[in-house]
C-alpha cells in the first residue's frame, strides 16, 4: 500500500479505524478529532460497544463497527490504531498487517518474544507501517535530554538515572493481568533508556521487592524495583520504579556526560509558589500519565500520520517494541536468580 | 436573545462568526475548529479576503464573508467574535448588539472612555453578552495567584508586583497606532491588577522613559516603565512594563498579604536543566504570548461558549474592558504631568 | 596616622576598641575575635558594663573601659568601632577624628545632614579613614548582582527592583526611637540601589502604608512602603518594604538591563525539597539579618581591617553614609507631600 | 582519663594535638583556632616540619613538635586529631589510646579489617573516646534528610540515591595509595548510607567502568561506579560516584519513602541567576569539599569537643569507621565477581 504523498498532502486526509475505546483510545480518538485536522476517524469498534458509541458519539466518528474484523474489512481505512487489551495485540498487528493497512499498536505488543517475532514478521511481509505507543520520546522533557546526548552538549554519557514512579498502584484485578511491572510499568523506561543513550542494554541486574502493598506481592508481582543497566557503550544506568508516590507522578530523567549533565524535573499545573508561616510551597506535579504525557500523545500521533503520509519510516518502529520486552524478562529473570541477566540469555 | 440552555445544551453547537483573520483570529478560529466541539464556527470575513479564505480552508469554515455587515445579517449566527483591528472594535461591538448576536471582542474596546461608554449602552440595550479578551485571567499561573487572594490562602493583600516584558519591540508602524505602551501593553496589566487583588484602583503613578528605541520615543511613545498604583482597600501595587527582554517573555506575578505571599515564575518549553563546565543553566522561556498563553486562549473562549449557551454572565463584562482604559489614561496623565492622578480625573 | 603596610603586614596586628557591646557590637567583636586574626582587640566599652564584661570575656577582650573616652585615650588602640546607639554615631565618629584613629560606625551616621557634614568634616580634617555598616554590598547575592552590572555582564541596567522585607515588625519602643522605617529599615536599600548602580538617584516618589500595626502608625511610622527610585542615568527602581513577612526575612534584588537581567532569590538553611501528599515544600529563609547576613558582617569587618593596614580607602566611605540620609528624608518628604521630591530638595 | 565536665565547664578549654599539618589538618586547626573558644591547640606535629610550622604561625600554636611520640607523650594534651596519612591511622590510634588521650581520626582507619579491629580493641580497652572523621553527617542538608527519615516525615524509607561526584580526578600518583575508588572515595557515601537510612547494608552489588581516564584504569582502579545497596530493612539504595563533573562538586541525595520524598540540591556560591538571549543560568556549585563541607568540618569537631568535654559519646564511633570500609570491601569484590555480594562474606 502507498503513501499519500505529493499535491494531495495538504487536502487529503489519512483515513483511520479505531480498535478499543477505552482509556488510551479515548486519548487518541480526541486528538485525531479535535487537533490533527490531517487525519479522520472512519470507524471504531469495541468489544463494549456502548463505550465505543459514546466516544463516536463525543469525536463525530461515523461508524461504529460491530468487530475488529469489519474495521480490517473497511476499504476506505488506511491505517489502524490498535487499542485494545495487550493479550489481542500480537494478533491484530499479524490481521491489520494482513489487511494491507498501516498500523498504530500500544505497547507491549506481547509478554512473549515469540508471539512478537511471529507479529513482526508478518508486518514485513506485508510491508505496511508499523508505530508502537512509546508516547514518552514525543515528551519535550525526554526529546530535550535526547537531544543534548545525540548533539554531544554534555558529551559522551556516562551514567543515566531514570526515576518512574506512579502515584498509586493499580487495581490487583489489572496487576494480576499486566504482565508484571517489569512489562506494565518498566516497560516505558526500558524504551526510555534506549532512546536517551541511543544504544543497546547488554545486561541488567534489578533488586527489588514489595513495599507498597503485600497483595500485589501475594499475586507473585513486585511493587518497588531498582534496575541497573549495562549498555553496550559502557554508559551504567539505573530506572527506579514504585508503584507508589505520595506525591503524584514522578517522571525524571538524569544523564551525566563527560562535559556535562542534564536532568529533567517534574511538570507542575503552574509555576506559582506560596511561602507562609509553614513552608515555601507548590503546588503538586501533575497528577498521573493522563494530564503529564498529554502532549506526547497528540504528538506521537501527529509523527505517525505524518509518517504514513509522506512514507517515511515511524519514529518508534517494530524492532522497538520487542527490545524492552525482551529487556523485562531478563529484568524478572535477574529477580529470580539473584544475578546479573544478559540480554541474549532470553532471546534478547 | 435567548441562550441555548437545556437538553439541548449536548448537541446544540453554538454558532459562531468570525470579524477578523489576523494572528488572534487565527488563534480564536483554531480553538474553535480543533478544541471546543460545542462551538461551530459558521462564517468569517476579513478585510484582507485571502487572509480569511486561508483560514476558512484550514478550519473548515463553511462560509467567507464578503463584510461584518454579512456576518451581522446571518441568521445562523448566534455570536460574533471581533477580532479585527482596535479602531473599528467600538462600532463593530454597537453593530453586533444591535443584531442581537453576543460579542466577544478583542482589547481594548476603544482609546476613549465616551466611545466605549456608547459601545456598552447599545449592549446593555440589546440585552446581549459581551466578553472582552483578556485572556491571561484564563492562565493557570495567574488564576492560581487569584485563588490564593480570593480564598485568603495569603491572608490580606498588601503588596503587589506585576512583571510584564515583550522579547522585543513592535515595528515602528504599528507602535503609532498601537494607543501607546498603557493603551497596547499595560493594559493587560491593569486587568490582571484588578483581577488579582479583587479591588479597584484608585490612583495611579507612573515612572517611564524610552530605554530600548529611541525611535519609540521620536514617535511619542515610551517603551519601559514602571506604574505604582494604590487600591481602594489599601493595597500597594507596581507594574513593571518594558518593550525589551532579551531573554524573552517575562511574565510574573507577586502578592505579599499578611499571612504569606505568592509569586509565580516565567514558563518554559521543557524542565530540563544542563549544567556544564561554564553555568547550570535552562532554555529560555516560552517566546511571546503565541506560546505562553496558548491554553489560555483556549480557555477564554471556551468560558465565552459555556457562558452563552448556559446563559450566565460572561466571566470578563463590558466594565472591564472599559476601566483598563481609564487606567491607561491616568498612566500616561502621570507621565505628562509627573504627578500621581487619581482615576476619576480621566473619566474612570 | 599612618596605615601599617609594608614589611609588618603580616605580623603586626589591628589594634581595635569597640565602642557599644549590644547585638551588633557582639557580630563584630566575635568577627574580629574568631576569624581576622589580623586584627586584635583591645578594649571594649559599653555603658551597660556588664554587656561589656560579658562580651569581653567570650572573645578574650583584655580590657572592658569606663567609657568611650578611656577608648579614644588609649595609645595602643589604632582604630574604633562604634556600635552604640544612633543618636551618638555623629558626635563619636567626631570625636574619635580629634584622636586620631581610623573610625568604623554603624549606620545611620544620623537623622540630619547637618550632623552628618559636621561628623564628616571633622573626618576629614583629621585624615583618618571612615567605613560605614553597610554590611549587605558584602553579602555574596548583591555583590554578584553588583559584579554583573559593573562588567556590562547584563548590558545597561534600565529597571530595578529591590525587595527588603523584616520578618516582623521591631518593639514598639523600638519604632519610636528608630527615625522611621526609611531611615531605619530602607536605609539598607538605598545603599544597596546606589551601589547595585553605580549611580545617584535624583528623585523619588513614595507610596506607603500602616498595614502590619495600627500601633505603628499612631507612633507616626509607616510600615508597608513601596518606593520609586529615578537614577540620573535614566535607570528606574522600586524598593519594597514591609515590616512583617510572614515566611521570614526576604531579600532579594532584581535588575533588568538591555541585554539581559540578573536576579536574586533568598538564602535557605538548607537545599532539601519534600514532597509529600500536600505539596512540594521548603524549610523556610534564613529567618533574620544574624543568620542571612553573617558572612557578610566577616567581610566587611576584613575589608576595613584591610584597608587601614594596606592605607587604602575603604570601600564604605563617609559620603555613602550622608546619600542614604538624604535619601530617606526624601522618601518620607514625598510621602508627606504626595508628590515626587528631588534629592537637591532635601540637601541631597 | 576523666572528661572535663561539671562547674570548669564554662571556662576550661580542652587541650588538644594535631598530627599532620596537611590539607585536613589545617581546616581542623584553622576551626579550633578560630571558631571554638572551647578548645585550645597545646601542639603540632608533621613530617614535614615546615608545614606545621606555618600552620602554627598561623594559628597562634605555641609548640611544633618533632614527632607524633612528643604529642602522645604532652601530658597536657587530652585529646589528639590524627590528620596524617591513612597508613598511620591504626598505629596512631592505638598508641594515643595507650597515652589515654581521646581521639580524633580522619577516615579511612585502615584499609584492612584486621587492622581496624586490632586499633578499634585498643581503643576499647584503654576507655577513651574516639571520632570518626565522617564530616558530611554534620552537613545542614544531609542532617535534614535524616531528620526527615529519623522524625518518619516521609514515613518508612523505601529507595535512597546518592550522588556523589568529584569535580575531576585526584592526581594519579594519589590515586595509586588511595586504596581504589570504593575506599577512598565511596567510604562517605557509604557512611551516608548507613547515616541515613538509620539501618545496615547485607549485600551490595557493583557496576562500574573506567569512563574518565584509561590511567585510572591501568593503575587497577576505577573512576565511574553505580553501587547496589539492599539494606536489611528492605530498603533499596545506590550511590552514583564518578570521579569528573565538569560543572563541580556534586553531592545530593534522594529517599523515597511511604509517606513523601526528600531530595537535595546542591549548593551554590551565589543565589542569582542570570538570564540573557541565550539561556537562564547561575553559576556552578560550590567547586569542592573544602568549600562545599566548610561548615561540616566546624559542626564536627565542635562535636568531638563538646562531646569530649561533657563526657558523652562521639556522634561517629569506631564501629562507623569500621562498617565503611568493609562495604568498600564489598564492592570491589562484587564487581570482581560480578555477582551481588553479602557483607558477611567480607567479614562486615
Amino acid at each position: 500500500m502507498k503513501g499519500i504523498k505529493g499535491d494531495t498532502l495538504s487536502t487529503q486526509k489519512l483515513h483511520i479505524g479505531i480498535i478499543g475505546a477505552g482509556r488510551i483510545g479515548r486519548v487518541h480518538a480526541e486528538t485525531l478529532a479535535f487537533r490533527l485536522p490531517e487525519a479522520e476517524i472512519v470507524a471504531i469498534t469495541d468489544i463494549n460497544r456502548e463505550a465505543a458509541e459514546a466516544l463516536a458519539a463525543r469525536c463525530n466518528i461515523p461508524k461504529v463497527a460491530a468487530s475488529s474484523a469489519e474495521i480490517l474489512a473497511d476499504k476506505q481505512i488506511e491505517a489502524v490504531l490498535i487499542c485494545s487489551s495487550t493479550n489481542t495485540h500480537a494478533d491484530l498487528i499479524e490481521q491489520t498487517a494482513k489487511a494491507g493497512k498501516h498500523i498504530f499498536c500500544e505497547k507491549p505488543i506481547a509478554f512473549s518474544l515469540e508471539q512478537i517475532d511471529h507479529a513482526l514478521a508478518a508486518v514485513k511481509k506485508a510491508g505496511v507501517q508499523l508505530q508502537i505507543g512509546f508516547n514518552r520520546r514525543f515528551d519535550a522533557n525526554f526529546a530535550r535530554v535526547r537531544h543534548a546526548v545525540a548533539t554531544g552538549e554534555i558529551g559522551a554519557p556516562n551514567l543515566m538515572h531514570i526515576i518512574s514512579r506512579d502515584p498509586g498502584p493499580p487495581p490487583l484485578a489489572y496487576v494480576k493481568v499486566s504482565g508484571g511491572i517489569f512489562m506494565d510499568m518498566t516497560i516505558h523506561d526500558f524504551d526510555m533508556a534506549r532512546f536517551l543513550i541511543g544504544d543497546e542494554v547488554e545486561e541488567i541486574y534489578t533488586a527489588a521487592g514489595v513495599r507498597v502493598d503485600p497483595e500485589i506481592g501475594n499475586a507473585g508481582d513486585l511493587d518497588t524495583a531498582l534496575i541497573v543497566l549495562r549498555f553496550r557503550n559502557g554508559v551504567i544506568g539505573t530506572i527506579d520504579n514504585c508503584r507508589k508516590a505520595p506525591y503524584g507522578y514522578d517522571q525524571r530523567v538524569e544523564i551525566l556526560g563527560s562535559e556535562g549533565k542534564i536532568a529533567t524535573e517534574n511538570c507542575y499545573p503552574n509555576q506559582a509558589v506560596v511561602s507562609d508561616g509553614k513552608s515555601v510551597h507548590t503546588d503538586l506535579p501533575l497528577n498521573f500519565f493522563m494530564e503529564r504525557y498529554t502532549e506526547s500523545f497528540a504528538s506521537e500521533l501527529k509523527s505517525f500520520v505524518t509518517a504514513i503520509r509522506e512514507e517515511q519510516t515511524t519514529e518508534v518502529t517494530g524492532i522497538d517494541g520487542r527490545i524492552p520486552v525482551a529487556m523485562a524478562l531478563a529484568a524478572r529473570k535477574s529477580y529470580d536468580e539473584h544475578r546479573p541477566v544478559r540480554l541474549e540469555e532470553v532471546g534478547g
